[in-house]
């Protein structure tokens, strides 16, 4: 078969984050945890493919040349994808039960946030998250939704101190169970922006006061049923991809 | 304090699904399961109120009257809200695995799907579901989403039989993974209207062609990255309801 024709393989199915520069030619250092995985649960021998991604150079075909206990290694052979960075998109979220808050980050890389910042009200269930918990499932959410980004998780910070040195230029969406079914959805701004959603339990009276007068917050009305967290954050980032991230 | 005042006392915060028709002054039984929930886990008493709506007749406050470990009552003691039937709109989707099919029930009953129809294709991950546990599942999902209306769940059937028996007026909005990245979003008709979600892996080859082909089907697309079954019902719902549904 000539080298000319297009490819027919299909793209590999096995996705991994590395965070070693990728390029025609390059080899890749496969960590200790990823050789387990390809080796004992996807049963992958040296000479077949994965893709490489490290949230910079986009997606490249890997073949893996070693897979040793101690790690592995893998050559580029051709860029398979371009990289795709969402909008400038943040997504900011109250810390729920952990398998909730697994959920909202799982969602936020699929749905495109391009930042991911747990927020600690006054109704905030959890005092403190792992951050490279929550960073190392971001990463495993890219792995599997065929993204090339990566979204950063930022540390927990309380929403008084958020709002406080928030940059002004960049519009926050305030999801307000208050308007549930009463008026319109917003018009969402274009980037950069910022969606905001709440703890079960919504907002205290006196962070919904803070909300409303601030300059940069717009609220959003996400209809007449109360949406559980995860639910109300792809809700949200839905209309804003929508309307101005990269679906279109 | 004059009974003329408007109530100050927020709405009660236990919501209960119940068959029997409400009304003013009606009794109505409160099971044995729903009297271990308020009585062990809320430590409520007689005479304390809890919401009830049984899918027809809006939300009732219902005072409790009886907890015994047989079974208890309440009455009920005004309309606390109207009943509000979501637009006629169904979801269809391939089960997945059981804690995510159950993900995909709860989603539907918040985002307001009026129906939701367990399909199975050739790349279903199960042959079988469990009916009444889904249903179930739905009547929790719709006390908790302060909604009215409990969506019936149908009987796992084969795609291809809803396909043939399909009714011609109802246009199949078809979330297409093949689109990705490369058509604009579909824009949604209105109701009467359906939803189909694919399974993990997508839809064959075979469904692919003869989807493209029936005159009541619309293709849409979720944006350039791949979402698990759950995050694309919620988005597609989000993009019908913003569009012709009750958020408006």
């Amino acid at each position: 078969m000539s080298q000319n024709l297009p490819r027919t393989d299909p793209r590999p199915k096995v996705r991994l984050y590395v965070e070693q520069p990728l390029g025609q030619g390059q080899h890749i250092a496969v960590s200790q945890e990823q050789v387990h995985y390809l080796g004992n649960v996807m049963r992958m021998k040296p000479g077949e493919a994965v893709a490489l991604f490290n949230g910079r150079d986009g997606e490249w075909r890997g073949v893996l040349t070693a897979l040793a206990k101690r790690g592995g290694e893998a050559e580029c052979d051709g860029q398979t994808a371009p990289q795709l960075n969402p909008p400038d998109l943040w997504l900011l979220f109250a810390p729920i039960k952990k398998a909730r808050t697994d959920f909202i980050v799982e969602k936020a890389v699929e749905m495109g946030a391009a930042r991911i910042l747990p927020v600690q009200t006054e109704f905030t269930n959890s005092e403190r998250i792992r951050r490279d918990r929550l960073q190392a499932h971001a990463v495993e959410a890219a792995e599997q939704s065929g993204g090339t980004h990566v979204p950063g998780v930022a540390d927990l910070a309380p929403l008084a101190r958020v709002l406080a040195d928030w940059p002004e230029d960049r519009v926050l969406w305030w999801a307000d169970e208050g308007l549930a079914g009463s008026d319109p959805i917003a018009d969402p701004a274009p980037a950069p922006a910022a969606i905001l959603i709440g703890p079960e339990g919504g907002f205290s009276p006196t962070e919904r006061a803070r909300l409303a007068a601030l300059p940069f917050v717009r609220r959003l009305s996400l209809g007449p049923r109360i949406l559980r967290a995860d639910t109300a954050a792809v809700a949200a980032l839905t209309l804003w991809q929508a309307r101005h991230g990269d679906w279109g």
